[in-house]
């Protein structure tokens, strides 16, 4: 089968590789409809160091499910699914919690990656698939783009809501103005937040984001965005949802932020260490890591969009075929595409 | 009038000092009825470095009014009150989101110290005070110890639980066996906390905090008490509210959660960093700061006192008069006393 593969810094290619077998009871094997391309897979595309011919990182995907282990009763062959990029047990601690993306059971291997491909192993399968009413064909491509947002991007903004304890009437700036930043900013709207700022300065983002529930957009970053959203807002934030992963952007949304305010970050952390100390005084409560896209997806997200209540597969703005994967990448890393949907 | 001073390292005395006066319009002045030494009074009081007839650390009290500013509307001279050692305006974003002990207005000055003293002029007066029914005479000894816990132990507890989300059925772990720790397992209690366990090596420290509502102590640290409290609670904690302010009491926090738990520390942090990121892995949400000190007692803390349904005032296990105040920071020092309680 066909499967992405990092050829050289800067290079996407297609390899034939086997197709992959059920190994544990609680396995899947899934055929991939759609999948994408991660702001965090440009990492290893980026990357002077991937070795040729090193596996996709791809971890996002909706397929039909092919075949099952012994001990998956949940799902059978032919049942469309969401492959969520968690894997959580559903019954630790933590995913009774609600917290199925850091599932105690799976710490070591709770994340997926490779299924930028015709096909997947997909462990752990019985309670972290998302079953999908109906067969791709009964959406429209627009749904099927929504679909595939909750295999990520859209539990992880909604995610940030979350542990940043979003409630009605509240107000909410939105750091980051990608993927998840938008899906956050619809996160933040589902909650009932009555003010959204989403920091950006690209134009099209700012009108997505308009378009799905901010109420503002602010260009400015450092000082000078702090202050242009606390003039917005009439004070500081209730909370900030920190949707990129660098120190300079947890600095923003600790600076617009009123004391006892709350911060909710998911950019996977590009910074070692953040003085907790200092927050102290502020107050703040912080919150971040994998989301927990299972659970999510059954309380409520898929509902959402089935119901045509939230439309987060807006962000996919561009698609490409597997063969044309290279490009997928070389358009997001350039910015031309927010992200890319690839047709498998 | 008397005050206390830092007199040398390990020695506190009393000086003869001007009576305070009103200065501001938000001002109060009130007569002290009962006051104490904090954990954090014994800084000052080992330090090498405090000079001679520095003026008193002490935050925490309660007492009569005897004078008030021109705007303060909501106590008049005669009203026994609660001097919170915090001052919050009850205006601001911070004290409108119900964290006054961090209010945006009163940023640099909104901690009392000196109140170990037979006058204090109390700033931000008007919000700021918690008016108790009746005169001290109408409370027997043990009901006005529970009312001066009030003025910042009790919300100090309180506060580690709120930012910590602890709610009924949560399997909650308190570090930290002091007043503040035991404050900690009584507000884990009333927030319907189910397994309150406290780390605690004190044999008499075990006993109150049994009899206040822990459900298990452990004595052991580091890696041997995580693994003890793990047993205990049949996995890992959903809270843990930090009530010392080292590195390992955060460590030992961490250690004891399932991933997705959460952190409420209300020890003053004697840490310069905590590594934000390596929490990611973990889901962990940690908040604290400053006790919302006057909007715990509004809304729950005093009436929950007034009606004998939680019992703070135990914390005090000593009573000494103002004349006597050295000897009541040295049987904190030395560990004899738990708290110990200032008699006016």
């Amino acid at each position: 089968m066909k499967s992405a593969v990092y050829v050289k810094s800067g290079e996407v290619g297609i390899a034939n590789v086997d197709r992959p077998q059920i190994v544990e009871q609680d396995d899947a094997i899934i055929r991939i409809v759609r999948t994408c391309v991660c702001g965090s897979d440009l990492w290893s595309y980026r990357s002077e160091d991937t070795a040729p011919d090193t596996p996709n990182s791809g971890h996002e995907a909706i397929g039909i499910v092919e075949e099952v282990g012994s001990s998956v009763t949940t799902v059978k062959p032919g049942d469309f699914v969401i492959a969520p990029f968690t894997h959580g047990c559903g019954e630790c601690d933590a995913c009774r919690a609600g917290f199925d993306g850091s599932c105690d059971r799976h710490v070591s291997d709770n994340w997926s990656s490779g299924v930028q491909a015709e096909y997947i192993r997909f462990q752990y399968a019985d309670w972290a698939l998302v079953k999908i009413p109906g067969q791709p064909s009964d959406y429209s491509e627009g749904m099927l783009k929504s679909l595939l947002a909750l295999a990520d991007v859209m539990p992880t903004g909604y995610h940030a809501a979350r542990v940043a304890h979003v409630k009605p009437g509240d107000k909410v700036v939105v750091i980051g103005d990608g993927a998840v930043g938008q899906c956050a900013v619809i996160a933040a709207k589902m909650r009932g937040a009555s003010q959204i700022v989403l920091m950006s300065r690209h134009e099209d983002r700012q009108k997505m984001a308009l378009e799905s529930g901010a109420t503002a957009v602010v260009a400015e970053r450092g000082e000078e965005g702090i202050a242009k959203v606390r003039d917005i807002l009439g004070g500081g934030a209730d909370a900030a949802l920190e949707c990129v992963g660098s120190e300079a952007s947890i600095d923003q949304a600790l600076g617009v932020l009123h004391n006892g305010g709350r911060i909710g970050f998911v950019g996977l952390p590009h910074y070692d260490k953040h003085p907790l100390g200092s927050t102290f005084a502020q107050n703040t409560i912080i919150g971040g890591g994998s989301a927990s896209v299972t659970t999510y997806d059954k309380q409520i997200l898929l509902k959402a969009v089935l119901d045509g209540d939230i439309n987060p597969g807006r962000v996919f703005t561009d698609t490409y075929s597997l063969d044309d994967i290279n490009q997928a990448y070389k358009d997001m890393d350039e910015r031309k595409a927010i992200k890319s949907m690839i047709v498998v």
